[in-house]
């Protein structure tokens, strides 16, 4: 057997996740039926993130072993024509050792999430970004942004259906900014809660808003209660955008 | 009646063109219908240009004239609303004079065309780029485009259906930039020809990958005829971007 690393982007909104549902596609999915189809093989394919319907990917980390004898660039490419005409895209393959582990090497995942602060609804760019209409203040989103970051109980920022051990987990960064009528939030840690990223995003959105002051972003946090949550962003706004692999969880050592 | 002129940001892909067709839905059916809905009015839309099946606007300019007494914002917001769920939005709305013409007054358009230069098939940006996976060399690209700035007869670079008088056109820009995996082409000139845009690009693409060298693109031009013409781009590239308006066309003065 031999363990491939793959690289994935996809568009979240035909899917019901990454990872494989019961009730509806998913992108894990579409990647093993077509494993199965350049190989005759069934995989389980492992991944650094889940991510929920509608959520985007601009560089998933994930793994499959398989015994047949294929180059890496010719089975990315293989997948890459089985997986026509779902939105999902191979944009790199390579072999790596048994033990690296998508999921459980992974030392540091990045999100971000874009908001289309404009009142014209979008056209080339729906289901891409979060269209908030109201003007957002993203100097104070950032700055009401930087009580989260660091070693907290996120349990605030979780949801109900968060199957993580614990609610305790180290931000390392949490920055917005603006590029024109675009604001952008870049959320960085080893490991993150579900929909974490997203609850930290709708209450900053309420900061920039004015319908919340900054402090209460600290205030919520302390609270410790799902109750105290003000709102949580939409999926299609968010962007997996970089797993990191190596003991420092240095983005120079990314794999 | 009051002239309104309309900024318009619009996905391509489900119209048939930017201007009415017989056979099939178009942006200026869309729009007319939406103010006919907000107004009781039948209008006709003016346009700085006309759009292929396929091209998108980031801000096309156009005009509509309109007796009811309404402010420029609530007919914007009206007008967006009545669009839903068309990919065609109003991002700016304002009275102009009766003798400001959305075609006629425009002095300078500008495109741009993007190409994804990559092996894997797009996913989230499927229909906005061409993607061309043989490797480009865009400097070569850049250094070959710039034999059609200046006034030139374009018959190689116009479809057969171009209904323009004469094929001489000036052509004030067409530069070529890489970032990253995507190659940008921009073009200004006060008019265009009937595919020029997408025509140049073709061509240099050509040169990009190597198919062509760099004085074929001027031996095309001198040809004046359209076998000579390598390769006519697709439209999902393409986007109009600006239009100007102004005795001197310039950038500065644009409306």
């Amino acid at each position: 057997m031999t363990r491939f690393a793959l690289t994935l982007e996809f568009d979240g909104t035909p899917f019901f996740g990454l990872q494989r549902q019961k009730d509806g596609p998913s992108v894990q999915q579409a990647v093993e039926e077509a494993v199965m189809r350049v190989t005759g093989e069934e995989v389980r394919m492992h991944s650094a993130g889940r991510t929920d319907a509608g959520v985007h990917a601009l560089a998933m980390r994930s793994h499959v072993d398989i015994a047949r004898d294929i180059a890496p660039f010719r089975l990315m490419e293989a997948l890459n024509a089985h997986l026509r005409p779902d939105p999902v895209a191979v944009t790199h393959c390579e072999i790596v050792p048994d033990d690296w582990h998508a999921r459980f090497s992974c030392t540091g995942r990045a999100y971000v999430y874009r908001i289309a602060n404009r009142r014209a609804p979008l056209t080339l760019e729906k289901d891409r970004l979060w269209q908030v209409p109201q003007e957002l203040n993203h100097e104070a989103m950032h700055r009401a942004a930087q009580a989260l970051v660091g070693l907290h109980d996120f349990t605030t920022f979780r949801s109900v259906h968060c199957q993580s051990d614990s609610p305790v987990k180290t931000l390392d960064r949490l920055a917005v900014e603006r590029d024109g009528e675009e604001v952008r939030i870049h959320a960085e840690a080893r490991s993150f809660l579900h929909h974490q990223v997203r609850s930290m995003v709708g209450c900053l959105a309420l900061v920039g808003m004015g319908r919340w002051d900054e402090p209460r972003v600290a205030e919520a946090l302390a609270a410790r209660d799902r109750q105290a949550l003000g709102l949580n962003a939409p999926p299609h706004g968010l962007y997996f955008v970089r797993a990191v692999y190596g003991e420092s969880g240095d983005p120079s050592s990314e794999n």
